[in-house]
């Protein structure tokens, strides 16, 4: 693994070392040292959050970041292409992280660089070390990625984090239960996929039936910022909405994830529920990002 | 301490504790080591000043800081909460500096939170690093915080420096002189809370006769953001500005400060005064703030 | 050397003192080490990539540095004078590296404080470093400084870099062509410097005819920021466009440099032709800019 651009080059084999890699590393029987390395994070697309959990894990490994953030590089401005100013950025890091509005942009880049590039998410295509967050999750609190009954709620047609995940999860026979506004299920080219790999899943309206057999439910937000029009938006933001009463029946393993930032999705009153799960699924994402520096950077 | 929300928290024992530490911390007798850890720095306001000192702070003392500048987060953006934003990002840091225009804030912070939160400026409210900066100034300048005659300029009603500073000095048998605009005198809260507590204080019109008697002059900006009107900044902006001939008869232990930044309250002339100590009042402030930290964060 | 304001204040010998370092940096023969020392990067007017390498400088020498990038320091908001600005930071930080849109702003700033000063460019006058770059990657590809023939091409009236890099190399005895469209010509305060020191010097209009003499190529950006009227920019933008075939004849150690950003001055298809430099010469900026901190910090 040279780069990380796609969770299409990530094989079952890729996703499980990961895992064990994070394991390691959060229990401290690894310490990968990344010292006297620079890595580069380039949000042309801002992305707080996302920017925040790599450069915590570059810390974390004792490396250092140099930071750029918003469209606005000020040589982007004076009319350089994309390709110049990550030419450029090459000359200074040892590794990219890279994040862009643009599909194939972390692609894009891997192809013209010699330093490895991670992407942070492009456009509504890839984010890979967000999928490998979440499965990451899924493993600790399941014990296994095999067999698991899984539900996906809230936005399946942009959510690039859904598709990813539901992707990945194809090689350990889930289970997925899609619940979304009529206008945003899951696309035709990920359910066709699945068919194909022979995988069960169901479009279902009301969750509430299903809840019991759940493994975990993993909730998306709605992205106001995806609509054109304000109005669809509206109309749709409360569609799905998790509250303490729909969680009473559950089984003990049960968790519910959320790739954050939520809106109302989740109500407040289930943060201290014993199984939700979304505050520490961030933290996770902060470890699997170490171990995907680490493998990249070919540190351990 | 667990967290340092307000100087009403921070008790004489406290006070003198802190001093303590920052001057060993100064004159190299302890070297609190914060290698391996991560302080947040979250400026929802933004203030480049009091950011540049936190962040010096914590790279002195060898710790990494994650820094957020600037009321645009891109999760409050897509809508997120405050208390969802701080959650994540306590996931990510051992500690937080926080700044937010909204009174009580940080209090918020600390009772949500499982790490440390340190105020950098809630509003109008409290701002207790600069208050400990100060004193720390005055210390440092006087050898004791006991029995010193300080007058206060400037804008004293909105000033939330000269508040926690004033508040903080009762324990020490102060006596001040308050001289201000008429519609920026200290507020009535504050008063109320010095005679209770039997502190002198005179509120003057003229501060030359008293210029004399002096130990320290704390100078404020008039603050022309805290004005709705321009036409009302204009009336006051320029009612006590300090030069080197008002500094002609001042005592041999003399010290004029100032938070900084200063518009015009202080002739730049002065800056070269021996009796001026505003600039080094800066370089105070990281110490102040090293020594807090290292408290908070255990390191001594 | 205490500060680097302007290439003026660099003579002969120090500059190969500096090539010198930055070679020795540059094979691992030296290590000079900052680690525990912290500098400002004060970028009033922002520049992604300058800010870039000087960052990495400061973290490959280990050290660590303190970010403003943008007019908006929030105390210039309030008020401020630059002066005060610089005397804060100087409280906080070891050096400085300050780039600013008006002339002799770095001057003023190395007259005011106490700590080092580099100077990141200072509006049209003076770049020092990038001229330091271009002379180690000259001397790096031609082996000397001496007797070179050297076309400097594009914006030759307003564009700072080639301005420092003449007249830095006037006592190298170079032979120099000049190739620009009209209003664009080096400006007569340069010419005549040169004249004085007895440098040959060509203006031409087609550059064909000498390039299999050359041993450099300088090209730069036609800057259209520097231009009032868009339309003015517009006729001269395409003047000389550098592509392989221009490039058939020249000499074993010819090399085709440029500062960047480009916009179209070198087609993209010269990027993998060996004689272009432009960036590794990026790359070289890195360990001159090493070198420079280096020796301002004495670390060496």
């Amino acid at each position: 693994m040279n780069h990380l651009v796609s969770m299409r080059q990530v094989g079952k084999d890729d996703i499980l070392d990961l895992i064990d890699l994070a394991e390691k590393i959060e229990t401290g029987k690894v310490h990968p040292d990344l010292s006297g390395r620079l890595g580069a994070l380039l949000f042309f697309e801002p992305s707080t959050r996302t920017f925040f959990s790599f450069d915590t894990a570059i810390k974390r490994l004792k490396g250092r970041s140099l930071a750029m953030s918003g469209s606005g590089t000020t040589s982007v401005k004076k009319g350089e292409t994309l390709a110049d100013t990550l030419m450029t950025i090459s000359q200074y890091a040892d590794f990219i992280v890279m994040r862009h509005k643009i599909e194939g942009a972390a692609q894009f880049a891997s192809e013209i660089l010699d330093i490895p590039v991670i992407n942070a998410g492009d456009g509504t295509n890839q984010h890979p070390t967000q999928a490998m967050l979440d499965l990451y999750s899924i493993y600790k609190t399941q014990g296994t990625l095999e067999n698991l009954k899984i539900a996906m709620i809230g936005d399946l047609r942009l959510g690039r984090t859904v598709h990813s995940l539901a992707q990945a999860l194809t090689d350990f026979n889930p289970t997925f239960y899609f619940a979304s506004p009529r206008h945003l299920q899951m696309p035709k080219h990920i359910k066709d996929e699945l068919q194909n790999k022979h995988i069960k899943f169901e479009e279902i309206e009301d969750i509430k039936p299903v809840i019991p057999e759940l493994d975990i439910m993993y909730v998306t937000r709605i992205q106001k910022e995806r609509f054109a029009v304000l109005e669809d938006y509206e109309k749709v933001k409360n569609a799905y909405i998790i509250d303490n009463q729909m969680l009473e029946d559950v089984k003990g393993n049960f968790k519910l994830l959320h790739p954050l930032p939520r809106v109302n999705e989740i109500k407040p009153e289930v943060d201290s529920n014993p199984h939700a799960y979304y505050f520490q699924q961030a933290k996770n994402g902060v470890v699997m990002r170490q171990a995907i520096i680490s493998k990249i950077m070919k540190l351990v």
